[in-house]
Parts: structure tokens; sequence; C-alpha cells
């Protein structure tokens, strides 16, 4: 049972905004770098083309609190650890830290998601998650979440 | 002085993913919108080259509740609320609300941003907001925010 | 028959990198909001849920010739021109004019798209476009396109 | 003296759209990411702080052939060929290959970038490459170019 993943990302020009830093919204997109990741590592893919009727991972919330600035460049690992998980849900803490000669706390990010499966009219509901899945992912300690 | 500001956008192909739906990080790039709309409503731009030393305004906090989809060629109206005003932070609330044949509020997003100053050497400090901004920005009525 | 179409964009804060102007690559993204918009209006949607098998509008060619910066907040008029038709492509020509105090024009881009099916393993293959959508379209004057 | 640089990429969910591939525009993106590589791989970033008056690398010319769709979780490698060196520009060529168990060619891109020196005012002039970048820089072998 894993509970954590790390990621790490070089940020490129496309990540910068004008006021030379990375701009907020692309922290989430970060994120999602993590947890696909993650699920990579545990030997699945957030997309499984094989289930029927095809279940998706959309995300409930979304949320990440910024104390330093990310620039062109810097490396930046992204710490996922499984802070909830319930039948039909997950959700992820994420810590972000600048690595290299002057290594600091950047972010923190969390992130829900739940487990749904498309109806024929677009719809999507709530459905449990897969055990295959389920059986793979336990919460991450309580002192790793503090 | 303003507590609102209402922006509406076009769902373009490039923020949607795989799934058929907007990516989740690109409802934070539609809440800036608003953002920014606000501040040209009142007369000024959130890039303020003028000012000696050069404001700037990060983003210390962000969240979303994501409850339905956005697809393609949706118009979504962006609704920002100022939640919060401190000396030298501002909060909005921004409600989404799909337009159309098929009204429905689609998301509920949150900013906090920090008014700073750039040092010399690349740091930011949080500075008090200027008199000239501050003066034309109150917190929206309460029952608004609820 | 159409041959042209004018969308206008306002240069948003994501737009932007650190080198305070339009990341290039965006421009591709303010093509096809014009080329979106063109489909738009002659009354049918790049998105044809009701086609069975379904198709797509793949890109095969893309280009663009940079001579003016676009910066945040400044307004684009993107004019589109279609510059050549085939029974299974079409391609366009793509002029941007920053509007407002200091018009000037800003960049010429280009883009072919081809109709192809979706079959059933995931290939694509080139397709006559349909009847509906060619005879509403048709190449742009010769003069237009110098 | 360098000619060629190779970065590899896997596909983000972000970089796919509802066509459930890449999308186009970010094809721009993955060639700056193998340019700035390759000028990392010399030993110098194309962020240049130090140089005054300060130095940038606008782009005036972007292309890219399309030949097969990339998508989620593809590993991409982006070879970069010099294709021409002049006194104040460089023009390379990119070829997009994925990786895996059916390695195939993908695209072929092109950039032209042109060294400018900042105005105070804002401007960009063309000015001469240093030459502690261009010695460092040769055009690839024809045959490689081909």
């Amino acid at each position: 049972m894993a509970y954590e993943f790390k990621a790490t990302r070089r940020v490129e020009f496309s990540d910068t905004d004008m006021a030379g830093i990375v701009h907020y919204a692309n922290f989430f997109r970060f994120m999602e770098t993590a947890e696909h990741g993650f699920y990579r590592s545990l030997g699945f893919s957030v997309v499984m083309l094989e289930t029927e009727p095809r279940l998706g991972w959309p995300r409930v919330h979304a949320a990440c609190d910024y104390r330093k600035p990310l620039r062109f460049d810097d490396l930046v690992e992204i710490h996922l650890l499984v802070s909830a998980k319930k039948s039909k849900s997950l959700s992820y803490l994420f810590r972000f830290h600048k690595l290299g000669e002057k290594p600091e706390p950047v972010a923190v990010g969390a992130l829900t998601i739940v487990c749904v499966v498309h109806g024929p009219d677009g719809t999507m509901s709530a459905t449990p998650i897969p055990a295959a899945i389920a059986d793979k992912i336990q919460v991450a300690p309580a002192k790793l979440l503090e």
C-alpha cells in the first residue's frame, strides 16, 4: 500500500508570466504531474480505457497556498501524500520544494478527486473506487500530514 | 466603492482536456480574467508601471470547488465578489455560472492576493494597498457571500 | 459562401511570459479562437457530435511570423481568411492587428486542417469535407491574401 | 561547437485537448523545452540577467508539420538541430519522435529567433549574438537537415 510519491519538474519558460514567476494556475498542473506519476508508480493509469463503463476522476476541490515564487529553470519537487481515502474519493496533499543551492518550501496544495462512471448521456455519477486501485492506496501517517 | 464584477467567457478548445471538459487548472485563469476586469472597471490596471518602486500582487491562496463540468463553446459567467479587505491584502469569492439554455452553477472559487513591493534583489515584501486603490474597493454585503 | 471572420481578444495575464509579452505558442491558441468563431458564424461547430462516424479536424500545418510583441491588456483582432480549399482540407491565413491608440500589424499566421474520420482503433483517415460545410466556405479573393 | 540537443518529455494530461491528443499549440512549448535545454547544455541560460543592456531572444518565425498525434503518457523525444546561423539570428529544426513500443516520427518543427537589445522605452532592436554564445554553436551537417 502506497501513500506518497515524489515528482520533479524543471520550470519552463512557458510556465512563467510577466511577473517573472510561475503563473499561479500552473501549480495545479504540477500537482497533476505528481498525481499521475503516483498512479503510474502503482502500475495503472488515470486513463483506464479498458474499463466498461469508462471511469473518470474529476476534481471536486483544489487549493494552493503560495509562500515563495518559482522562477524559470528552478527545479521543484512535488511531494504527494494521500491525506484521505473514502469509498468514492481520494484526497491528496502536495508539498512543493525548490531544490538546488537554496532549497526552500514554496507552496502547499490540496486536491480531492471523485471516482465517477460516465453515463450514456454525458452525465457523471460517483461510484466506489475499484478494489484493484483502492487496495494499493492508503492514507499517509498523521505526522507527515501535519 | 465597488464590491463585485461580472466577466463572461466562452470556453475555447484549448481550455479543454482529454476528458472533454475544461481542465481544472483553467478555472484559476478564468478567476484572473474577472479579477483584472474588476480592476479595469475601476480605472486602473494590475500592471502599474508608473509606481516607483513597482508594486506586485502575488497570490497567496487560491481554491476552487467544482460542481459541474464546463465544455467547449459553453458561455460561463464569472461573478467576482470582494470577500475580505485588509490593509495589505484582498480576498475574492468567484461564482461560476454556465449561461444559455440550461443555466446552472458550475464552481465556486476563492483567491487572496497581497500587495507587495519588489526589492532590488528580487525579494517581495508586503506593503499597504495604495489609498487610490483601497478607497475604491469594499467588502460585498454579507448575504451575497453566503 | 464565406471567406473571412474577425475575432477580437484582450490579452490576459496568463497569456504572457517572463519576457513581458504574449508567449509565442499562444498565437496558435488565438488562431483557433478565430477559426472556431468562423465555424460558429456559419452555424456549425468544430465539434460535431451528431456525425456518425465522428469527424475530426486535426491540424497538419501551422506557422506564424511575428513582427511586434503583444502585451497584457492589448486588444488584438485576428482576421481569418480562407487561403485554400481542397476536397479534404482547408487552409487559413490569419492577420493579427493590435487595436487601440497605436494600431499596428503584429503577426501573420497560417493553418491547414484536414477532415478525418476516426476509426474504431483510434486511427484517423482523411475524408471529404461534408457538403453541408464545404458549400458554405470559399477561398478569399486573391488580393486579400497577398 | 554544438549543433544538436535531445530533450525528452512525457505527455501530461494538461497537454491534451478534448480530441484526446496533444493540443497543436503545445508542440511549440515542447520546441522551447529542447531549445532551452540546448542552451543549458552549453553552459548558459536564455535568461541572461547579467548582460547590460539586457538581451532578449524573441521568436520571429515558428512552424510545425504534424504527422501523427501524441497522446497522454506518451514519451516524446524532441531532437533539436541548428539549421541556420546568422550574425543576429539562429534557426532550429525539431524532429519529434514518439518513443516506446511503437516508435514513430510525429512532427517536424522550425523556429527562428533573433538576438535583440531592449531599449529603455520597451522597444527591441536586433543586435549581433554575443561571441561567447555564437562561438559555441554551429549549423548541423546538411545530411541531418534533409
